[in-house]
This record gives C-alpha cells, structure tokens and sequence, in this order.
C-alpha cells in the first residue's frame, strides 16, 4: 500500500496503516507528481470559462471521446445528471438497469431533482441467470416506448453502464452496444453511457475509447475512480448539448472557479495512469482465483474483467463477511445482504494484494 | 349501445350513432338516475370541507376498503400521484411493475411533479411467459432495497395494480398480494394499489374489497371506469394520510368546490354499478372466445378474467387493426406495436357484442 | 339566503340555516336551473377531446377572452399553475405581486411542482400605502430583468390579479395594464393574468371581457366563485400553448371524463349570472358603508369596487372578530392578524346583507 | 496585478497581462504559499467522511461561526441551495430581497430543483432610496406569513445577504440583523445568512464572526471569492441539519472525493488572507472617490463599506461603459442596464487600483 504522498514529504505514514483498503477504486489519493501538476497548474475563472487547464482537460476527453465538447463536473453523480437530464425532458423516461448507478447510487436526484422517470430491466437478476448485468440489447429495445403519443409515457433515452459496478466490473459486449445503438437510434430514442470506469472497460477489451463514446449521446467519465485524480468527472457530447449543461451545471452548483488545479491532476493522470489499469485488473482476478479456490461458490473468476470482485458470503450477510476481513487489516464494501465488493486501484500493491488473499479466503471458508 | 341520456329527455341520440365503442371503459356517460341522483345532491363548498354528498361518498369508499378515511380526486393518475408521494418520499424510490399504470400513462407526474424515483420488475415482458403481468411477489421482495443507507436509495413502496390495465384486466392473485404484503412489512417497506378497477377484481375473484384494501398502507379506486360515474377517483388511507393527502390534493390544484354533484352520482354507481360488472366480464370472455376461434394466436380466453381483451395482431401494427375496425363501427384501442385493446362497459350490450364479435374476427382474419 | 337547490325539491333548507355565509364566493351552490342544465347535458370522455358540453364551453370562454383556444380546469389553482409554467421554464422567474392569489394561496404549487422561481414587488405593503394593490405597471417593469444571460435569471412572465383578491376586489386600472403590456412586450415577457375574478372587474369597471384578455399571453377564469358554478376554471390562451397546457393538465391529473355535466352548468352561469353581479358589488359597497358609518377606521367605501370587503380590525385579531360575528349569525374570514374579509355572492340576498350590515356595525364597535 | 502563481515558477505571465481585472473576486488565483499547502495536504474519501484536511476546514469554519458542525460544498449556489432547501420545505416560502444572490444568480436553482416559494421585499428599489440594500427587519417581519394554516403559504424562513453583492458590498447592520432574528424566531420562522463575502463584513465592521453566526440557523461562506482559495463554500449550522446537508449534497452531486486539496487552500486562506480584506477594503474606496470626484453622480464613497463599488452610469448602458473601460485595459462588470459593479481583490495592488481610477474616472466622464 502507497503511503500518502506530499510534496517534499514522503514520510508521511497513513491514517490506518495497517489496512490494505479494497472498497473502492475512489479511495486513491493524488501522487507525488500528480500534486506537483496541481501546484503548477495555470488557472482562471471557470465559471466565467477562463481556466485553461480546465479548458485543456475538456477538449482532451471530448477527443478521446470522439465527442464534440466535454464540461468538467465536481461528481460521477452531477456529471451523469445533467448527461441524463439533457436526453429526457420530465415527462419522458429514461430506460436502465435495474441495477444501474444512476438509479442505485446516485439518491434519487434524477427524479428528485431533475424530474426524470424510469423504468428497468431487471430480467436475470431474481432468478440469478445475468448477475454480472451484462447487457442483452434486445431487452432495453423491446422495452422503450418511444413517441407515444399525448396519453403515454415516452422513452427518451436508455442508459448503458460500462463497465457495470453493482454487476462486478462487467465489461459490456461491443456488439451488444451498436445493436443497442442501432435500436434506438432508429426509434429517435437517445443513449446515455456512464462510463465512469470507460477506462478500465478500454484497457481489459481493447477498444478504443471513441468507439465506446461514439454509440452515445452523452457520456461521463471518471476522473477520480481508477485514474486516481483527487475529483472530478467529466460530461462529453455534442457541442450544443455541452452548452446547455454548462448552465445546467451552474444551476445545480456545480460551478466551480480556479478548478484547473483538479484538471491539473486528471491530465497527469489521463498521461499516466490510464495503461497501468491492466495492473488492477490483473490483481482482481488474482483475488477472485484464491478466493474461488477457498470457496468455489464465492466468485467464477471468468467473472472478474476488469478491477471488481463481487463475493458471494453464502448465508453470511456481507456486513458480517466485511467485519471479519477488516478484523485481520482487510476492507471490503458490503453490497446488500448476501455480498461483498472488492475493488483494486492505484494506492494497492502486489503485496497488499497477498494479503487480501490470504484474509479473504479465511474469512470466506471461516 | 345505449343512446346518451338525460334527464327528461331519452331520446337524444349518439355523436357517433353507429359506432360499436370499446376503446374504454372511461367512455360511459351517466345514466339518467345518475343524472337524477347528481341533479338532487345536496352540496358545499368542498376546499373548506362542507359538501355532505362529498363526505358520505369518501366514508362510504373508505369504509368498504377498510380504511379510516378517504379523499376525492378529479383524476386516478391524481389519487396515484398523491397516494404514491405519501408513502415515497424524494430520494427513496417506488418498485413498480414495467406495464403499471402509474409508469406508462400517468406521463411521468410521478417524477416530474413529485420527485419520485422508480424502477421496475420487468421478469416476462421480452420472453412472452408473464405477458399477463400477473404479480409474483418473490420478484419485487427480491429486488427491493429497504432502509439502504446513506449512499444507495432506499426502497420505500412497491405499486401493485389490480386489475392490470395493460395485461388484458389480469386479477392479481391474493396469494401473492398477501405474500408481498409480508414480506414488505417486515422490510419497513409500503404498499400502493392502484386500485382503479379494483371492482372488476372483487366481482371476478370474490374477494371482499375490504381484503384487498387491507393489503396496502394507500389504495386508489376508479368511480368513472368501470361504475359509469363521470368523474372521480379515491384515496383510501390512514387518517394521518389523509390529513396529508389533502394538503397535497390542494397544491397539486385537485381541491374543488361543490364537487358533491360528481359524487352523488359516484353513491349512485356504488348502489347500482358494482354488482353489473359480471356482465361486462362475460361479454369480453364471449368477445375473446370469438376471437380465440377465428386468429387462436390473438388471445388465450382463459386470460379474460374481467372486462379487457388484448388482442396480439400478428404481423400488423395494432395501428392497423383498429383503423380496420373502426371502419367496420367497431372501435378499440392500439396499445402498442402488435396490440390492440378491447373493453366492455356499462355503455355496450350484448347486441354491441355480437357486432363486435363479428368485425373483430373477420379484421383479425382479414 | 337562498336554500340549497334541488331539482324538483326546493323546499331543502339550508345545513346551517341561520348563517349569512359572506366567507366567499366559493360557496355558492348551482341554482335549480343550473341543476337542471348539468343533468341535461351531453357529454362525453374529455381526456379524448371528446365531450360536447365541454368543448363548448372552452370554445366560448376563449372567444369572450379574445384568445384561439381554451382548456377546462378542476380548479382555479391548477389553471393558474399551468399557465404560468407554459410562460415560465425552470430556470426562469414569475414577477408578481407579493400579496398575489398565485404565491399566497395555491400552496407554492408554483415552485415545487413547476419549479417555477418567482420575485414580487412590495411597495406599498408595509407603508400601508397600497393595501388595495392597485398596480401601478412602473413597479414590475423596474424589477424585471429579461434575458439576463447565462448567470442570472431571466424573468419570463409576469403575473396580473384582477380583481385583486387579498387588495379586497381590486379592479386594476386598464392603463396600467396597458403601460404593463407594452413595456414586457418590449422586453419579450409574457404576462399572466390571474382572472379568478375577471368577470367581477368587466361588470364593475365595464371593459370588455376580451379587452382584458388581450392584455395578457395566457388568462385563467373562475367559473366557481362569483358565477356559481360548482366546479371549474378555465385557461385560455394560443391555441398552441393551449396543446401543450392538454398535456401539462393530464400530467398535473387533472384530466376529467365526462366533465360536461361541470360544463354545462359554467356554460348556464355564463348566460345567467354574469351581469347579476353588479347586485353583489352594490351590497359589498353597502356593507362597507354601514362598517365605515360604524367604524369609520375599518374601511373607506370608495376602496370597495366588486364584491369584496376587507375591514381592517383595529386592535383585535381578525379570528377574534370572526368569531364574535359568527356567533351572531354572519360569517366571514379572517384575514392575517388584524383583518377580516366579507365578500357577498350569488347565494346572498337583500334581507342577508341588512343582517350582516347590522353584526358587523355591532361587532366593529364592540 | 499578481503573476500567477505556481509553485518553483515565479516568473509566469498572465494570459491578459495588460488588463486590470475588477470584474468580481472570484477571479483570484492561488498563492505560491497556497499552492505548497495544497500540495501537501493530507487526503481521504470524503464521501466516506475520511478526508482529514476537510474534516479541519468544516470544523474550523463551523466554530468562528458559532456552529455546531459544517460542511464543505463545491460551490457557493449549492451551499446556498442546501442550507435554504435544510429549512423551507416544498409548499412552504423563502422570504428574500429582490435583489438577493439567491434569487436573482442562482439560475432558478432553489425552485427549480428544489421546489422553494419564493417572495421578496422590494422597498426602495424603485424609488432609488435604498439601492445599498440594507436591512430594515420591519419589512421582511411585515410580509412574513408564519403558521399560514392549510389553505396559504406559510413562511419558513428569511434569507439575509451580508455583504450585499448587488448592493454593493453593504454591510447589514447588526442592530437589523438582531432585530430580524428575535422576530423572525418568536414567530418560528427561521434565517439563512448567505455570508458569501462575510469575512468582508466581519473585517469592515468589526463585527465577530460568530457574532452574524449565531443569528441565523444555516450560514454560508465563501472561501473562493475574497480569500483567495481556487474553490470551495462552507456550511454551517447544526449537527443535525449538517446530517441532512450531506445527503442533499450528494443528491446534487456535490460530494467530492480527495477534496482536501481544496481545503487545504482554505484553511490556508483563512491564516493569511482574512485580515488583508481591509486593503481591499481601502482600495474600493479609493476607487470610489476618484470616481465620485469625475462623475459625483456615479457613487457616493460613503456607501463604500467593502470590496464592491456599484457605479451608476448614467444615460449610457452597463455594458457600454464596460467595453470602453476594458479597451483602456480596466475591466469590470456590466450590471443591468445602468450600472457596472467594480471589484477589489487579492490579485489587485495599488497600482492596479492608480489605473483603474484613472481609467474609470475618463471613461464615467467621457
């Protein structure tokens, strides 16, 4: 596990020294050459549109992206929002998983704040067939509704998770995506792809990142999950669309002034940390491997693509399983009743990764 | 077909004096002793609580349904809107069947009006085997998410709708009413029931309304369906909720004056209409048998449980169908790409059936 | 008073026989030829545009207005609620005046279920100046701020009362409205006009009903208070906004089925009751004389134009006053701390008026 | 004019290095000393609570103000939003001026997205006798409508602004402060102090933090404008109502993660940069005499408190006299027709401040 790292400091020791932290990829702290980039970085007054290194952050994902603009966000959460907001006036309805991020974790604020209704698939999860919520396209377009008329509700848009968090990091089919593309392109229904981890979806399939951004409308990206950027999302479609975000943006508080120095650290991270993802994803399926070979029903580590684990604790409730593996240094998310998340990332070594091994597999077999 | 009625005056004639009209059961005009009853109604003004005919109509529904109290409404989508926002607060979110009435027809008022965030169970759409929508409560119980904490969205009502508009009128079996009551009561989770033909379920099964009623925290009942009022819903609840209901029946702008005229013929319809459902129930079931006998794919009759028919049209836009039919004087409605709906009311005798019987097999044949 | 009206009963007698009710003109209840035209009346099912009685009633309102087309409300807040939302999108604000039906008493409908954000001009509340809110268009046209740019807000409409319920029936000049008109058309602002009472300021101040009507882009009337109807309102404005209020209705759930039967008695009280209303401003002008001849302090006579009487209560609580008078026979609100309002209507006759001139007197002076 | 600063590179031009920048003091870019503080903060997740820095900031904010707990935000509009949102529940109204930040540029968020009614006082604008926007309690205490009962709005909290951007940096006398918090809270109506540029008030009036704190029940303050910080707003109010505001902000996307780097800045800020207010202070001043001293009609120096100089323009357009003031390398703020707003800042010196009043003092004359 890296020690916290500061400029001129590197001695400084961690909070919680001892523990090897796997709840999420978002726990990653800045480097000491990503703080170096914050503290140099050239600044202005976003909100008025004058910071360049937020400029430069901006144009640089909507290119990844294969998209016109790009807008910077404080949140995953605000970025898929507005992204969302901007494909489905209230009135209409957004389709997604019924597992998705946006409905799951993101506290209501789509209907709360931005009127958005929903509805789910949810085929595979009840009678266990699709857990990794890997996407079926056919299910989304057999289900919109699209220009129902004055007395329905219709479809405006359906939302891709890619890749799927709650499903274990699944990695969505390429095919899968343009089939759905295809569907609801036709039908004038629009997509929205939260893609805050796009990045490890691009380095565990090989697909270029504007091939996934291409079969969207909007999509988010992360920033400060796997990249290890402190925070920061960032919104990209087409340069319209970008405009009326920005004001969306301001309206929901999500302005912010001299935000080149967080841009500062997503371009450091977007030079630096976006091919060592393999790393992570190489030492999930490690764990997913020692902890299948304790408890074969715990995971199918065929399963784990990219940097999540999703343990099954059997008839232990998660909360259990979780406390028991942080008794002995190891933390894991307890994710609903009968499961754990495991997530790797930039502050985890090899050794860390030993570790989680070695504690989670006693702790599933105990 | 009766001819339009008025007090005094029986021989008025229809705007559309040939058409056979099955497009809904919203379509019945009053009776001439609905007219009388309303012509008498003693009434107040109802925003400050003093419409006698008003009270007695909301006591009366309140009491059949084994409720405490109850509250009128112009509208179902109105008492669903205020009866799912009382018990679904901004932030959590309502389970919701994917065909439900308050998802597909109440153009996202849920939302857009009252923050309410939703998903729902979509187990037999895209497959064809639940295309009845018939609830089964292990699949809501499964995918609810109580009391979920600070960072996930907390479930905090499921919808269930009996009968099911756009499952062809299906009765949902109090087996699994009351499997879902347990099991979301015991979660902290409530229930709604969208209880619009709730009369059709109670004349079809047997069931007591008060059995059905118990089984929900807030329930909704249509008077202008099926019962051949011409406007006016109830919500059924706890006094409490009530009390709040008002409140929010007033800013949602659903407070009128002296609405005891719509509710006398409302007394009138519960004294006169309920019982009479039966007739429509064997009218559709004799609708789906001829129509079973010329296309068997259209419809399974034993599906016919009360006063709807949905017809599958085979390779032809339910579009199509009706257009064919209306031609022929018989009118229904297109619900979707492959699908008509057909549905009997107080306004339909069995010499309307007979035609009906007659266009609809030779259009489905045609 | 006049008894409660039945068809074919007229002997009914009131429920609180005793009581002068000058608490509102909500209160009244239809007459028996009202009665008689309700139950008389073809309808059919509105949410299809269907209903004769109805679509009449829209068609004359709107023409009487001087605009293309109009929509049927359950009430006058949800008229107010939707024609104010087609002029004003989230993110916009509503000028109005800060004692205004619309942010006083739809229950801040306004903004919690149209997110409509809203500024009100003051001058003259605290000063006492202006207790009567007789525009004067300088004000709003001062404060309004059109096209504000993408960091603030931009004020999209302004709202008119006329007559101005809590002023105490305020008939607004017609120059002001005018000056009003230019000067937001100018500046690409819409106006609103808030019309509850329109009919009482044509009668009192004999302009054009249209006259009024084309002073602003969307105008709602009330068919329940001083005409007598039981229930309704109507929005009028483009026949385009018109079809975008349809869906906002049904949205809002105020979408009703055979709302002819409301219709035909607004379409009644339109040819039956309109020009009574001069009797009911002559007797609020006398009760205001025989309060002022009392108590000259409680209010000048020359302020009481329509059918509203706002006497102010010197030292004591308005609910104090209230209640003294009602328990003499004569009922009336109160109004805020230290005010009561009368308003006399359909339902209040000569031998009514000298009763409550005489409680009053005593009451003021008591 | 400061170079901007980055950390080991001093010699950094600015991008519009000629011009004189007073549009507002958002626009202050960080030290090279807040820059190394950034870069050696210590850092956690802090939508886990675990962001040690953050922690420090929200407590050391919290006790000058005289709170019990606070909570960082990423904007000031979100603080705002959310300390508002915490005490004004939808269907119940938010008093403010009309001139107010939070009505006037927070693009309609508080209605918008969080169904806040609204209501202004608006005394004295159009008369010109209180352009300064200093607090007279009586007003908001005379139109307040505590407890309104079930059929009117009742008032739930007042909002004060101190500074007073729109002003023009007034400071809100205490005695008025004292005054509206005895009334309001006899009444139960509650106070949100929008203390974006507090720290301005506390330095020009010698007034304690804690002292403003302590009158109303959530307070915000801003560490991006005067102090210099590149992001961030603080929270205030009690432990429960914090509690709330954590959620809120997460639904509106709010929550950050690694945001101790942006605390650090603050904290960093409120060390160094709260007492040197005054020479922003004096420096505004200075401006307003020497613009006083060419046009007497544009200002008068005595309403000069602050940071902010509000000039009137006279016949010409705000935003004429703006383009001809940055032409000569001075730029400010158009405000409204007749108005630019002049900003002194951490990133003005004297010498800036020499050229702005001889810029000014040409063009206001010219």
């Amino acid at each position: 596990m890296r020690a916290p790292a500061r400029v001129g400091d590197d001695t400084a020791h961690d909070t919680a020294v001892d523990a090897v932290d796997l709840r999420s990829d978002t726990l990653t702290r800045p480097t000491p050459a990503m703080r170096q980039a914050m503290a140099e970085a050239e600044v202005g007054d976003d909100v008025y549109g004058e910071d360049p290194t937020l400029v430069a952050l901006e144009e640089r994902v909507a290119e990844l992206l294969g998209h016109e603009a790009g807008l910077f966000f404080p949140s995953g959460s605000m970025a898929n929002m507005v992204g969302v907001r901007l494909l489905v006036p209230p009135g209409t309805e957004l389709l997604a998983d019924v597992t998705s991020h946006v409905l799951r974790a993101e506290l209501g604020g789509h209907a709360a704040l931005g009127g958005v209704s929903s509805r789910t698939w949810s085929d595979g999860v009840v009678d266990g067939t699709n857990r990794a919520r890997r996407l079926d396209a056919a299910v989304p377009l057999a289900l919109m509704a699209p220009d129902a008329g004055p007395y329905l509700v219709s479809t405006a848009a359906v939302a891709v998770e890619n890749t799927h968090n709650f499903g274990g990091g699944t990695v969505q089919p390429l095919t899968e995506l343009e089939l759905l593309r295809a569907g609801t392109a036709e039908a004038g229904v629009a997509v929205h792809l939260d893609g805050a981890r796009l990045w490890n979806a691009h380095v565990a399939a090989g697909v270029p990142l504007a091939t996934y951004g291409r079969l969207a409308d909007t999509v988010s990206v992360c920033l400060s999950k796997g990249l290890g950027a402190p925070v920061g999302s960032v919104l990209v479609a087409s340069r319209e669309r970008i405009a009326q975000a920005r004001v969306l943006r301001k309206r929901y508080g999500g302005g912010m002034r001299q935000a080149g120095v967080l841009a500062a650290a997503c371009l450091h991270a977007l030079d630096h940390h976006v091919g060592r993802l393999a790393e992570d994803h190489a030492r999930a399926r490690r764990i997913a491997e020692a902890c299948h070979a304790a408890a074969p029903g715990s995971v199918d580590p065929r399963d784990v693509e990219t940097n999540i684990v999703v343990l099954a604790t059997g008839d232990r409730p998660g909360a259990e399983v979780a406390a028991l593996a942080a008794g002995k240094g190891v933390r894991v998310s307890s994710l609903g009743p009968r499961m754990v998340r495991v997530v790797t990332h930039l502050d985890v070594d090899d050794a860390d990764v030993d570790r989680a091994c070695e504690v989670l597999a006693a702790v599933l077999t105990g």
